[in-house]
């Protein structure tokens, strides 16, 4: 009464994943190349062609799941890891790497998926998602400070300037959404599908790690890719629409990538890699649904229809901060979200943004507990979300809305290479 | 800096959801019939044309979202009414009632959406789905046993029978996710769609009701239409196949809706309705993912991969509760699932089922906080869900491996004519 082997999601490994799993190898370079030249067509022809159900390369210089186009669903978890053996922790990453390549090809997390291994064995894949397409799915692992302690012999690959996230005025942490030695971000456009991966990578790592916190996100706020249309977050907004895109490949290297010369001698691991900034921010939507138009506008510096900077009428209009309205006052103000976010006033600073709307239940005082899970990838978060989020606490206005509840911040080592496995550099 | 005044959700209102708001209306019976000959064609075809974008009619005999083919996403909110004004919760139904046919076909929760009421006006939309499509959004309500106090009259129009569940073996409920005056279930494709539609009835209610507890489902379980397919929940097993389904409607007259004869005299105004029963199925995951494959198909009765009950070879081959097994035990376990929920174990007893798995962060001690979020409807909670419940938790095998912790269960009226409300003949 049971199947017996051979069965796959879909029998997709019998197709399209299977060229990805199978295919020739061309290199690390050639495959990040090769996914440049993906989007080299315009904007329209590339939303034209994108198919939400398709599996995203997971080799390559760099990890997928950064510059991707951001997928419509998420699901992050962090993770302490519960024993001291270096050994065990590798062998760990290359199991969880091994079943990274077949969960976002589409396939299950292991060979023969829900049924393999026979009756008495246990199945190796959960099953949720067998009859699901790849949709898109990338996962991207990264390395939390408290990895670099004495446990595991990393304390001195850390990367300078690589530690927890200081202190910011207003922040309101709860303890049990912060830190974690492991940070994974699984994103899809298939929410079951983000989740089964994320619960098949800790099945594979129990004994190893456990879970410290996760965060379902419903829906993607941040475009990353001149590709994708502008999304809106919980406050109804336009969200992103400066963001860093894949299409800008120098960009990238100055403000997304860590950079040989940013990470010498022992901590050369990291070069290729990115840091990954997460925020929980639960917005109080209820006070902001009762503020009128004017007020909600000028907290953000955008109008909420086009989204158009204030002072101008389309959504992609440049940001003119020293535009004035006929009053004489400044058009965009001087505590506007967008202004205190600007690289214009953060002397040249950007960040990749790439987070995500989320609701989850309420607070037990008549609220929907909602808001967003601010991700950002960076080359420095001490030089580029510190002192960014430092300007946006003395005095953005959107402080009266909105409460940062939870933070986290991990080195992602770069991309793997076929046969490697997640952080391979670290432990060599 | 203020857009004016004639914007709308893409444009819709002037194309296909105009012509769903301002169409000719052919009468409730008539709406319904033509939803039931919209399901004639065969699954393959209904399939095949099915466009998860579309608006659902929202006026009929019925409440949409009830036989409504499953959407994939879901948000359930239960609200408790913080007036003791009757009027005052009259017209919170009707401002509810209009916001929901807009919001279901596509536009704002109010004509002049996010920038409506000029600068110095509170936006009447939250904005947050300005830019997305109808995507099959249905919001159904529905009434707790605790709005038939004493505070708004309605004492006397308790159908006979409807009150809160009562404790089943192994419950272990949490106040905080039970009861509530009000339930609100909204469904579509989009989650962002969903999470906007309660938001915004939220704000609507502001100063009438309160969150109780909300819940989202990421992803069905249940399928209601033989135009779908069967979808898995977080135990990876098919969920739903021997569902009742919408192009049945002999089955649903005989168990989801409730009949005129089912509510004399003053409880008339539920005709036409059915019970919501909802309950929070934390389930252990991390315990069953250790479990073998025979273990887990013993404990529901069906084969993980194709979903063939044990001892059969495909999905829907039929259920045979007296085949027995090489061994010359039942191939369907005496305490499995699937027999004891199986209407003929329960004496015929058949509820339509329409849950969503859930994910809703980690529970503090490691574990993944994961689950079904079960949902059903049916024509008597008393009659029908009660004795289910009972039989399965008395001896269900999987009671070891799930929790139910949020309970509820509310009468839903029947549909809204055209010009109506929400409960109108309750209050009439």
């Amino acid at each position: 009464m049971t199947e017996q082997g051979g069965l796959t999601r879909r029998g997709i490994l019998g197709v399209g994943a299977g060229a990805a799993l199978t295919g020739a190898f061309t290199g690390v370079a050639g495959t990040y190349a090769a996914r440049r030249a993906e989007a080299a067509p315009s904007p329209a022809e590339a939303a034209d062609r994108y198919d939400p159900a398709a599996p995203v390369p997971f080799h390559g210089a760099h990890q997928a799941g950064i510059t991707t186009p951001a997928q419509d669903r998420m699901h992050f978890v962090a993770l302490d890891v519960t024993t001291d053996d270096r050994q065990q922790l590798i062998s760990t990453l290359k199991a969880w790497t091994r079943a990274a390549e077949r969960m976002t090809a589409g396939a299950e997390a292991a060979p023969g998926g829900v049924v393999g291994g026979g009756p008495y064995g246990v199945p190796q894949d959960t099953g949720e998602a067998y009859d699901l397409e790849a949709s898109g799915l990338t996962i991207t692992i990264g390395f939390g400070p408290s990895l670099f302690d004495d446990r595991f012999g990393l304390a001195d690959r850390r990367p300078e300037g690589f530690e927890d996230l200081p202190a910011f005025r207003g922040d309101d942490l709860d303890a049990a959404r912060c830190g974690g030695d492991i940070g994974i971000q699984a994103c899809a456009n298939d929410p079951q599908v983000a989740v089964h991966a994320i619960r098949n990578l800790v099945r594979i790592g129990f004994g190893t790690v456990s879970v410290r916190w996760s965060q379902l996100g419903f829906g993607r706020t941040s475009s990353t890719s001149t590709s994708q249309v502008t999304a809106r977050n919980m406050f109804g907004f336009k969200d992103g629409t400066n963001n860093l895109k894949a299409e800008d490949p120098a960009a990238l290297a100055e403000h997304v990538w860590v950079q040989p010369d940013d990470v010498p001698g022992k901590a050369a691991w990291m070069a290729g890699g990115s840091y990954l900034v997460a925020r929980r921010i639960r917005m109080h939507i209820e006070v902001w649904d009762r503020t009128n138009l004017q007020e909600q506008e000028q907290v953000i510096g955008r109008t909420k229809g086009q989204g158009a900077p204030l002072g101008q009428r389309q959504e992609f209009d440049a940001v003119d901060l020293a535009k004035k309205g006929t009053d004489g006052q400044p058009a965009i103000p001087e505590t506007a979200h967008i202004r205190l976010a600007s690289h214009e006033h953060l002397k040249g600073i950007r960040l990749l943004r790439r987070g995500y709307n989320f609701t989850d239940g309420s607070d037990g005082v008549g609220h929907l507990d909602a808001g967003l899970f601010f991700i950002a990838f960076c080359r420095d978060a001490a030089k580029q979300f510190v002192p960014m989020q430092k300007a946006l606490a003395s005095k953005d206005a959107l402080n009266e809305y909105i409460e940062h509840n939870g933070s986290a911040v991990f080195a992602c080592p770069p991309g793997v290479r076929r046969g490697g496995y997640w952080g391979e550099p670290l432990f060599s």
